[in-house]
This record gives C-alpha cells, sequence and structure tokens, in this order.
C-alpha cells in the first residue's frame, strides 16, 4: 500500500452485450486502464453524447487509510481533502478503433479471467480518457434524454452540477486543457466543460427524468426529492420523502423516451413507518405520482434488503418472459440445451474412477433412479432434468446432511456435485414423496 | 436399502425451549424411536389432550423405491398399497418420566450431535407410542383449540377422520388393542379411536380453527377451503382458491383461544393471477375474511418462494422485538456478550502461528483497522463490532474475491473466517468508503 499511486490501477469495463444469445461476451468486451482513484458510478452517453460514457471518482489524494497506531487519516477524513474530484470522461467509440486495431494488452485477472486492457498512458494520448473537475464526494453522474447534458450530485455540495457535452467536445477538439494529472491525463478546466449549477440543498446524489424537461434529484441530508428544470436550470419543489433517500428510480427515466408517471425513492432508514423486527430493519421505497404539477407521495414499501443500490422501472409488456423454459434439458449457463439433459426411460449412472454420474430424470412424484448407491469417498455429479411441460411445474431437489438445496424449472437440467463422505444413508427430497441415496462404506 | 425394516428407525424429537433463554437446550431434550415408516406432520395436545403429540406417518408399506433396472416400483406407488397408515400417539409426560429415570440411551447422530433417545421396545411397552389406523396418504393431524378432538386429512381420501382423545385415553387405559405393528408397537382399533369422518371433498389436507367452532380444511383437489363445524361434523361452505392450495393458516388458529377474523390459502399455483415473470413462478397466498356467515376472498398476495409448507399468524403486539442489540458486541449465537467483542481504541491484531486474529471496530464511515496486512496463506479471523447504537445503524462487511458478505446490526459482533490464499490487495467495505485489506507474499 505504501507504493499505491505507482503500483495500482483503475479500470473502466465496457462489456459487449450479444443481444441475440442474451449474455455478455468476455472476448468481445475491453477495459481502460484509469489511475488509481477510486471510480464509481458511470452512465452512458446518448444521442448527442452517444460514444462517450461518464464516470465520477473519488480519492483523488489516493489516502490509503488508517492501519493500526499509524497517524495517516482515516479513509473518509483522507479521501476528502482535495475540493474537487475527477469526472473521468470516456471516448468508447475511439476505444473501440484502439482495440481493434491491436492498441490494447490482454491482461489475465483473478480467477485466470482475461480481458483486453488500453494502457493509461495510450488512453490518455488518444484521448480517449480526459478528465474534468467535480464537487467533491460525487454520488452519481446522470445523462439527461436528449443526451446533451450530463449531472453530477456531489454529496459534500449544495447543487448538482451540469455538464455540456458540446463544450466537452469542443475543448477536446481543439485540445483545450489546463493541464494533466499526475497519470498524464488530459484535464478539461470546468468552467470550460460546465453549464450550471443548480442549487437545490444539502447532500444532492442522483437524478432521473421524465417527459417533460424534469429532473428528480435524490437530496440525502434533507431527505427530500428535488425538481427542477433542465434548461432554466431553477428547482421547482422538494418533497420530503421518509427517511435518508440514497437511490431513486424513474420509470423509464434512463432512457431516450422517459415515461414520466412515477418516481420510486429508495430510502436508506425507516423510523416509524413500519413495525420493528429486530436489529435489521426494513428500508423503505415511496412511491411518487410525477405526473401533475406537485409531486404527491402515494405508498410506502418496506423492503427487507439493506440499502438498495440500483432500481430501474421499464414497462411490464417490453418483458416477455419464458414460462417453462424453451426445451427439456435447458441449461441455465450455456442458455442451450444441455449436454448433460436426460429423458424419461434413458436414466444412467455411470462410474469414471472415483467419480459417480448420475444422469436423473424429475417428474411428479418421483425422481429417477430413486436410490443411488456409491462408495463412501467418491466424488458424485448430478444432472436432473426436470421433464414436465407443465407451467409452475417445479421440482425442488434437497440432499439431506451436505446442504444442498436446488430448484428445478419445467425443462431445466439442474447439476449438483459433492464428494459423498458421510456413511449411511441419505434421503432426498421432491415435493411429495422422497428418494434415498444410499452411501456403502468402503 | 435391502435390509430397511431391519437396519432403520424413525425418530420423534421433543426439544426442551428454554423461555428465559429464548432458545433450544439440546441436553434436556429427548427423542422417541419409532418404526421406519415415514413419519410426516404432528402436532401437540392441549387441555384434555396436554401431554400427548400426535403425528402422521406414511409409507407404513416400507417401501424403498426403484433402483435402476429394479422391478421395484416408485416410491409413491410402494408407500400407497396400504388402505391405512398410522397416526402415531404419544405419551410425551410418559416419555419424559421414563428419562428422568434413566430410560433412554444416549445416541450420537451426523456431525456428533447427542440426544437422548427411548429404544423402540421401551416405547411400546410402556405405551409411551401407540397406533391407531388413519387414511391414507395423510397429510396433518390437528389438534381442535378444546384438545378434545384430532383432525387428519389424508389426501387420497374424501373426508377428514376426527379421532377422540377421551378414546383414545379409554382404550389405553383399558389396554384394548386390536394387535401389535410389527414392530411390537400396539394399535387401538380405528373404531375404538374414531369420532366422527366428515365428507368435504377430493383431497384434504390441512385444517385449521377458528372461535366460533368452525374448522377449516384446505381441498387439494378442488382447489377450495372447506369450511365445516366441531361437534355437527357437518360442512357448512366451499370456497374456491386460485390454485391448488396445500397449506392454511388462521390468525392465532393453533391456539386454545383462535383469533377468528382470518385465514390465509397458501396456494401452490398462481396460473393467470400475476404477470409471469419466467419459469419459476410465484405462489399466491389469498387472505380470507371469516368473521362473518360466508367466507370472503379479499386479497391476493404473490410469494417469491416455492410452496411454503408452514405458516403461523400471531398478535403484532405479542412481540416486542429489540431494535438495536441490548448490549455492544451482541452474539447472535450465545445470545450474550461476545468474548471476542471491542470497542473504539481497543481494536487489535493479534498472529497466533498461522492464524491472524482481528479484533474491529465498524461505525459510520469506517472500519478499525482499515488495514491489515497479513502473509499468503494465513488463516484471518475477523471479530468485527457494531459500535453504533443508532436504531438501523447496520453497517454491511464483504471482502472481494473471497465470497464474504455479511451484515452487522448496531452493537452486533460479527466474525469472518478465511484463508489468504490470493496474493494481492482485496478491499473490504462499508455502505460509503472503503478500507483495502493486503496480503502480503510471501
Amino acid at each position: 500500500m505504501s507504493e499505491y499511486a505507482e503500483k495500482y490501477r483503475g479500470y473502466i469495463t465496457f462489456w459487449y452485450f450479444d443481444r441475440k444469445a442474451g449474455r455478455i461476451i468476455p472476448e468481445k468486451s475491453f477495459a481502460i486502464e484509469a489511475p488509481p482513484y477510486w471510480q464509481d458510478l458511470c452512465d452512458a452517453g446518448k444521442l448527442e453524447s452517444y460514444g462517450f460514457a461518464f464516470c465520477n471518482s473519488f480519492n483523488s489524494e489516493m489516502a490509503t487509510g488508517k492501519p493500526l497506531g499509524s497517524p495517516n487519516p482515516f479513509f473518509e477524513v483522507g479521501a476528502s481533502q482535495n475540493d474537487m474530484d475527477y469526472l473521468h470522461i470516456v471516448n468508447w467509440k475511439k476505444a473501440e478503433e484502439v482495440v481493434a486495431r491491436g492498441g490494447a494488452k490482454e491482461v489475465v485477472g483473478i480467477g485466470g479471467f482475461k480481458i483486453k486492457v488500453i494502457p493509461l498512458d495510450v488512453a490518455a494520448k488518444e484521448k480517449i480518457l480526459v478528465f474534468t473537475p467535480e464537487p467533491k464526494s460525487p454520488h452519481s453522474v446522470d445523462v439527461s434524454p436528449d443526451g446533451k447534458w450530463i449531472v453530477v450530485g456531489g454529496k459534500l455540495d449544495t447543487h448538482v452540477t451540469v455538464y455540456s457535452i458540446q463544450k466537452i467536445k469542443d475543448a477536446i477538439e481543439k485540445g483545450k486543457f489546463e493541464g494533466k494529472d499526475k497519470f498524464g491525463v488530459p484535464i478539461i478546466a470546468f468552467k470550460d466543460a460546465v453549464e450550471a449549477q443548480v442549487p437545490i440543498g444539502l447532500g444532492p446524489l442522483h437524478t432521473v427524468f421524465d417527459n417533460r424537461g424534469f429532473a428528480y434529484t435524490s437530496v440525502f441530508i434533507e431527505s427530500v426529492v428535488a425538481k427542477w428544470k433542465i434548461g432554466e436550470w431553477k428547482l421547482y419543489e422538494k418533497l420530503p420523502v421518509h427517511y435518508n433517500i440514497g437511490h431513486i428510480a424513474a420509470a423509464e427515466g434512463d432512457t431516450v423516451p422517459p415515461d414520466g408517471k412515477w418516481v420510486v425513492a429508495l430510502n436508506k432508514w425507516s423510523i416509524d413507518r413500519f413495525r420493528p423486527v429486530g436489529p435489521l430493519h426494513p428500508q423503505n421505497f415511496q412511491l411518487i405520482d410525477i405526473s401533475g404539477d406537485k409531486m404527491k407521495l402515494v405508498y410506502d414499501m418496506p423492503i427487507p434488503l439493506g440499502e438498495p443500490h440500483y432500481a430501474q422501472i421499464i414497462k411490464a409488456d417490453k418483458l416477455k418472459p419464458w414460462t417453462v423454459y424453451p426445451d427439456v434439458g435447458w441449461d441455465l449457463i450455456r442458455q442451450s440445451k444441455s449436454p448433460y439433459a436426460t429423458t424419461l426411460g434413458k436414466e444412467k449412472i455411470e462410474r469414471k474412477g472415483k467419480t459417480v454420474y448420475v444422469y436423473a430424470t424429475a417428474i411428479r412424484s418421483h425422481f429417477t433412479p430413486e436410490i443411488i448407491e456409491v462408495e463412501q469417498g467418491d466424488k458424485v455429479v448430478m444432472y436432473i432434468t426436470n421433464v414436465e411441460r407443465a407451467r409452475e411445474a417445479t421440482h425442488g431437489f434437497a440432499l439431506g446432511g451436505y446442504n444442498i438445496n436446488i430448484s428445478i424449472e419445467p425443462g431445466e437440467t439442474g447439476v449438483v456435485e459433492f464428494v459423498a463422505d458421510k456413511p449411511g444413508v441419505f434421503p432426498f427430497y421432491c415435493s411429495e414423496f422422497c428418494s434415498a441415496l444410499h452411501l456403502e462404506m468402503a
């Protein structure tokens, strides 16, 4: 950690999403090396800002924290010394070209994961990565529906800060920088990138948008939603929420055409809103009707999980979920027919050395086979195909004593692996009846 | 499995619950050995039946299932050959006396868990365990609020079967048995124990009670709640639910004075009730107003988990939950102050051989220490005390790369253990700021 600035780097990764396959393709993805500041939330440009991405950072001080007995300040003190951190502006379209012509190097990460990375010096030289100052402790960067404005909420500020993509593009094109950071990344002067600072209150965090030109910012310390207008850069209204709002979501609010009817405040505390249920309290989601002139709080909903940090609202009719899997023997990882799928009557048990492979089926109300005999110490790999085609004919599989519990939906091939290291008979369960697994002592 | 009847036994376990300590005391608990039928749900007697417990069983056939290529029938066929299974009647008061005078032997189970067990021959001889026939595929046994009646729902029957505790006690007292099962357990003749069979429909499962003498039985195949009257043994009404009801809960319905206003139907399927969300469908809880002459279905609630098998409704004001833990350094397992608790300023790191013990604190917004340096290969044990006293000031602790995530509520001392087997720096996280764990290469 004493060589933090020299030896550590951040990465901003761009994942290639194959829409047809419905999954990320790591081989077509790439990352951009960044200084070892702490990169936080990002947003993608759209329309006028398409081809760019914007990421917050904090700890430009590169504070390394406080070991026991050290005079170092605590992280949150050390990381809040500078008045400004750096908004990271990434030209990912240009990065894509650089990767295509071989300008990235392959990096192997923890667990052997490989990814192409554009080195920091290349990113800086090609202006793939440029900075502009942003108010301290930034919590969000949100691009407006028309793509023209980039909104940053700095928790230790009282404004949201709005940057202009046109000004940013102009500065990059004209090479108009006020200098470089210590890693060589060009910095656009704050005044050359900023369009407005809107005074909305203490602790602005995240901003979402409607279809009438309004923006809605969560304001943490005041516990309000602040509604303000794009272009006018003027505060319209503050609505109290309960309590300590963190994140916020608007109906299709991150798209080019937001829906505009609803905002949900994701609050961090819920004192006095719900019955106490123990030391881990529910959080509180509050539904706000934004369709009229004034915001209207219409519903409280307790949430069991601690401090949700992200939510998106999309129209339900855009989802066309499967009600059963498309094929019997579906493999959830491969998103295709499993090579280990089995049909009724084709079940088998195969031994290869000390490993026993079981190709099983599940149908109401039994597994086939119902008994599997193995030697103590064998590794057992079970491929269990739920051969049902009826909606909701889910079968559970639980193995007593081995902490194995899976849910196998109609058509799915579930996989469990364990070492049969306990002598005795271990039942495995479906919903109504049970089968038994027999482990013979060696 | 070929020696199933000879080598295997069931256990019915009576857990001693220490109300003051708020926990089970295994040393004061005991079990009763039973034949290797499949014991299922039990209910405790109350008032007139206090001192007894009642358990269903199935598979009195002792079917052992179908290995691949075997002529055995599948379990659900093999286990449904007999017209009747055995209702297990347990005199746990007498069992307690037998245990007290040393009539139980200590049995060591999987994982070294020890429990006192009354052997089957003793249980049979002392009439601690007696049987009476019950209709096939029994799914529940429920004792009425006055303790006089024991209600059994047999899924392959069309009645609920009601037994009289008075008749059972008389038979036991007079030694009036029709014989013994093959394990020597005395059997009371069905006609000597039964009071009534109420025809309520196809597939009766579970029964709950109100405060006006009515019983409510879930009827699986018909997908209805059947309301019938105790004493009159007469069906009053059937209310369709959606769909395939399994379990059922009434407000304080398992107590001596049921509340009587609400029943919840725990349904297994929810086709057409909610938007499809993928192959794992929600289940459907339906709220039924039972306060009037006719039952009224008033609300549908989707449940994300598959097929809930148990629920209880109690009045919320009976719960007095802690909102923070009673002491800083609370140990959830011990339910007392943790010997590993730490206070602010007393944090320390201790090495014992290859194990590093970290006594840490968490307070908004940092851990102390923020940096821990260990050798690769060390075992690290962290005791993290959340020293906050404010309600809801929960701190998360996550260790990147090690799949460690815990939630530490105000006052709690959380424990994590891992072997530091990866070189590099692994950040650990609280909500707003982060600390870093440094693993030095050896």
